[in-house]
Parts: C-alpha cells; sequence; structure tokens
C-alpha cells in the first residue's frame, strides 16, 4: 500500500512518482468523508440508549425517575462528541495536505469515538445497578474515553502542526505551538480528576 | 478551540488571522456533512422499529394487527424527518458563513433529530401496552420532540438571517422576517395542542 | 418552507427570487450526500441479522444448516439494494436541477429502501419458525417491498424525465420514453408473479 | 440500467450518447461516498459488540476479565477496517473513469465490509462459549473474511489497472503490476494459515 523505493524506481524521481499517484486533495477530502460519518453515527447510536422504565405501567414519575439520567447522559456524551468534533473540523480545516501518520493518528481517534456508544451505556447500567461503586467504576472508563480522545487530537495537532509540516504555511508558528500546549495542559490537568474518581 | 486575543496578537491583527484558520468555506460543507450523516441514519433506524408479532403462527392478521401500527408510526416519523431535512436544506443553502451559534444551534437539532428513534419505539411500546393512558403521555413526549426540533429550527433562521449575518446578501429581508414569523406562530401554535394531549 | 407569491412581492418579479434562494446545485448534492447515506446505513444493517445458531455447541454441521439461510438473504437483498442503488447514480447523473416533487419522490423512495432490513429479518425469521406456511407470507411481503422500490423509481424517473423538466437537455427524447416504459413493463410483470407468491 | 444498441440508435453513434449519459466523475464521485458511508458505519457497529461483564457486581477483575477479549478483537476488527479502507482510497484515487465491472466489485467489497461486525461478534462469542474447539472455527470463519477482502482488493485493482484501463494514465505500468502481484502473493500466503486454523 505505501510505496518502496522498488517501485519508484521504475520512473527514475522517487518525488514526482509519490505526488502523481498519492495525491494529497483526494485523500485528505476521503479522510473527512469517513470521520464525519463515524460522528455522526456515533451520535446517532448514543439516542439509542435511552429507554422507558421497563413493565412501564403509565405512572409519569416511573417514567422521569427512568429517563431523567438517561438524557443527562445521553446530552454529556453528544457534547462530549459535538466538541471532539469542532476541534476536529477546525483541525483538518488548516491541514494543506495529509501524510499516513495523520491518516493513522486520525484513524485512531475515530475508533475512541466509536467506542462512546457502549462506553456511555456501561456507565449508565452501572450507576443504576450498582450504585456507588459501580459509578465510581464508570466515572473511571468514561473518564480514560475523554482522556483518550485529547491525547489523540493533541498528538494529531502535534504531528501535523509541529512536526510533519502537514498545515497550510499561513497558520503562525505562535498559534500552532500555543494551541499544542493548551490541549497538553487540558489532559494534564484530567489526570487528578481520574485518580480522584 | 477559540481565539483569544492573546492567540492572535501574534500576528498584529485579530480579523485576518481568524479570517484565515477559520475558513467558513470547508466549515459549512463538514457541518452539512454530519447533518445529512445524522439525518440519514435516524431516518433508516426508524424502520428497524417495525416488527412482525411476537410468536408469530403465520396468521395473516395477526400480522396486519401488529404491522399496521407499526407503519403508521414509521411513516408518520419518518415525514417528520423528511420535512426536517427539507427545511435544513433549505435553510443552509442561503448561508453564506457559519459562525460558532449556527453550528451550537444545528449540533442541537441533531441531538434532538438522533432522538426520534428512540421515541418513535417508547410511543408505540406505550400505545400497545398501555392503552389510552399510555398513549396520552406518548403523544405529549413525541409532540414535546417534534416542538423541540421548531423552536431549534426557528432560533437557527432567526440567529442566521436576523442577527448573526449569515446568509447570502441578496436573501430580501422581507423574507427573512416572514420566514421567521411563520416559524414563530407555528411553533406557538403547537402548545395548545399538547395541552389537550 | 416553500414560497408563495406574499413572499415573493418583496422582489417584484418571482421567478429571480425563487432562482436566488432555492439554488438547484446544493439542493441536488444534498439529497444525493442523504440518499448515499440512507444506501450505506440499510446495506450494513443487514449484515447485522447474520447470526450463528443459538445456544452453539461447535458443530460445523449445524453452523452451516444457520449460517446458509442467512447468508442467502443477504446476499439476495444486498443484491437488490446494489441494483437500486446503481439506478439511482444513473438518474440522478443525469439530472440538471430537483424540485419537490421529485425531492418527495425520492425520500419515499428512501423511506422503502431503509425498510428492506426488517424485512429480511422479517422474511427469515418466518421463513425458518413457520416453514411453507410463514415462506408465502413472507415472499409476498418481500415481493412488495421489491415492487414499491421498482415503481418509485418509474415515478422518479417518469416524473424527472417526461413531465418536470428535470433532466439535463441532452438525454434523447427516445431514451427518456425507451427507459420509462421498460420500468413500467418490469414492473407490471411482477404482478403475476406476487399472485403465483 | 445499462445501455444496449437499441437505446442508442436512436442518437446514430453509440460513444458519444454513452459518454453524455453516463458521466464518469459523478459517478465515480457517489461510489465513494457509498463506500465512506458503508466503512463508517462497519466500524461503529463493531464498538456495540464490546459488553461489560452480564450481571455485574462491580468487581474490577470480572470487569477486566469481560472487556479484555472484546477489545483486543475490537482492535484487530478495527484495525483490518482501517487497512482496507486505506487501500481503496489509494486505489480509488488513481482511478480517472468507473465502470460496471469496477463498481461491482466495490459493492462486493462492501458487502464483505458490512459482514465484519457479525463475523466479529461470532469470533468473540465462539471462543468464550466453546473454548478452543469454538475458536478454531471462528478464526476458520474470520480469516475467510479477511481473505474475502483480499481477494476483491486485488480484482479491482487487477481490473482496473490491467485490464478495464480505468486508472489515470500517468501511472506507471510497473506499478500497476508490481502492485497487483503483491497483492497476489499476500492472498496465496493466506491459504496455507487458514489450513493451519
Amino acid at each position: 500500500m505505501h510505496f518502496t523505493s522498488q517501485d519508484t524506481a521504475t520512473s527514475g524521481s522517487r518525488t514526482p512518482l509519490r505526488k502523481m499517484i498519492d495525491p494529497d486533495g483526494p485523500h485528505l477530502e476521503r479522510l473527512i468523508l469517513l470521520s464525519d460519518g463515524v460522528f455522526a453515527i456515533a451520535m446517532t447510536l448514543l439516542a439509542l440508549e435511552i429507554h422507558g422504565p421497563e413493565h412501564w405501567n403509565g405512572d409519569g414519575r416511573a417514567l422521569a425517575l427512568a429517563l431523567g439520567p438517561a438524557l443527562v447522559a445521553y446530552v454529556t456524551a453528544f457534547a462530549v462528541l459535538a466538541i471532539t468534533w469542532q476541534t476536529h473540523r477546525h483541525t483538518l480545516a488548516l491541514f494543506e495536505r495529509i501524510d499516513g501518520v495523520a491518516t493513522g493518528l486520525n484513524l485512531a481517534l475515530l475508533a475512541v469515538v466509536a467506542v462512546l456508544p457502549p462506553v456511555m451505556r456501561f456507565t449508565l447500567e452501572s450507576s443504576i445497578g450498582l450504585g456507588l461503586k459501580g459509578f465510581e467504576i464508570a466515572i473511571w472508563v468514561y473518564g480514560g474515553t475523554i482522556a483518550a480522545l485529547g491525547v489523540l487530537q493533541m498528538l494529531l495537532w502535534g504531528w501535523a502542526a509541529l512536526i510533519g509540516g502537514l498545515m497550510k504555511p499561513y497558520v503562525p508558528k505562535a498559534y500552532r505551538r500555543n494551541y499544542f500546549f493548551r490541549w497538553l495542559f487540558a489532559n494534564l490537568s484530567l489526570f487528578p480528576l481520574l485518580n480522584c474518581g
């Protein structure tokens, strides 16, 4: 799938062939198509975890007690995905091209995004079934997933803006650095929170 | 994720940098990609709630009795999503650019769109299992979801057309106002209906 | 959502305003985005109905007996969706613009596409659980769904090519007519098949 | 859906009409939209198979024992889809146009991609419920699915690059051949592995 010097030997010089058969434009576009698809599906699957009470007898209060935690969990998880998507949109709008490392980091980010619906279901089930103890472990799992989202977004930005040179040249150096360090601090500040959980 | 004066200080003037690193074109495109994804998934998940009768013995009449309400609920809910999508398509086709408020309102709209499949399932289960009383509460939940769709579409239009200045300049002022007030009246007229339900 | 003479009165002449605020290009594009989303999801959901045998004890023959009918049903239903998608792609590639009627017919087509996964599940369950009698009814339901796909595609083509004038002007008249009549004959020839079922 | 000499007779010459009413650009674009949709959904559905332990009592070790195999299966299957998607992106970025054979091969590839979530679920259930014997059969099913992905990608490349003439003319002949043979060797080397399984 990737080029070795052997392949490119057939055309004489390495760079032109790579340019020709690995065009950056469509590669970036398709990564965006795939990402928006995964975000859209994960957002919609979150809502499927909202259930009314089992064996409901029509009691309004039982309905509110069942729907309340589910709605809170849904709104929270949807907000996490919405913010992640906005950051992703902001980051990729600054990309001029894409390479294998950024594609890999982006796919890893999508793998964590896809995990959010079962994580939300698990959090909800544990909190309801196990009280405080289940809630503690569930918060740990939930927090770990959010931390993974944060770390992967930081790595994607760091690679694209500071190392791989994938960003549009007009993005100022200070902005590239500041944005990366803000992510770093945000991620570091999440760790003590997880310890308390 | 958003810019503070500190970041933009590095380039001297605020507006040019914002323009450079927050390009409107791709941001609007990706919001449309995400929205169409959520609409498509919600539409398809609605159909999954159509079940034949449990422990079916091959009786045609039992099949019709089970499929009838499910099909009515499916067609109704699909029509709600189809109309919401058409309005969304009409609204966003008039956008020239997008900002954070409109993105947030659009994401909130998507959060309600994603909720429609479980709401339809709940309405269907309550009506079948609880008779008139369950039907009343279910209609309230269903109506509330549709009202939320209406209010969010009104706010999205109002912000884009009247306050935020996001629409293409050639959209006439009278049309912007009339369209907003039509939404307002439609939403207000839904409230007494909910009270009766 | 649609324009009345009252709205357009503000700009004097009806047609220019409609042209301005109902641009055909993006409307057609978004219909394609939504359609491809629904097709993709329906195709993927079909596969979810493939189950191994319940309480499987590791016996290879029991596995083949359980997977066999499910795989046949999956391949058949996937082929139906794939052919419908190819026809849809062919039809919409000839569109120059889109109007409300074609949008409505396309949304109705999507509503039937979304129904195919539960229809396939029902066919499969009935055939396994009820033997010949369940198989007969299931074939009727399945055939009815395929017939609905055919009729809607015929109506979409008929409206766009013969009445609404939505197609690119270079599509020859004879081709428009022939294609429509081929659909008509195909749909009519399906009815006796359903009667035998 | 496809043209016969009878249809094209109406316009006199065959090739120009085909060119006019079967434009390659949009056809390739829509195949990419559909493919990215199916890949995105299959990736997200994989995650839904990750469950916590049933009747969980809050024990951390029971949680790890239940999540461990599920996470390994998820990461493996996600990686299979991610690599398949990257190959697909690489292949289709070199396409200049698309024909019926390549569309058919691509749709068959999507049919196998959609099957991966139930295959992963089956592998997981068999390994847990049946020990070594279930694991053996499951590996066979899993390996067969991956082999099918490999064979279809090889055929798609072979048709487009060596026979159908669908690729951009600047893709060197040696690269077309080498890439095909690398797929062929990879697929052939998978067979003995399956025999051992």
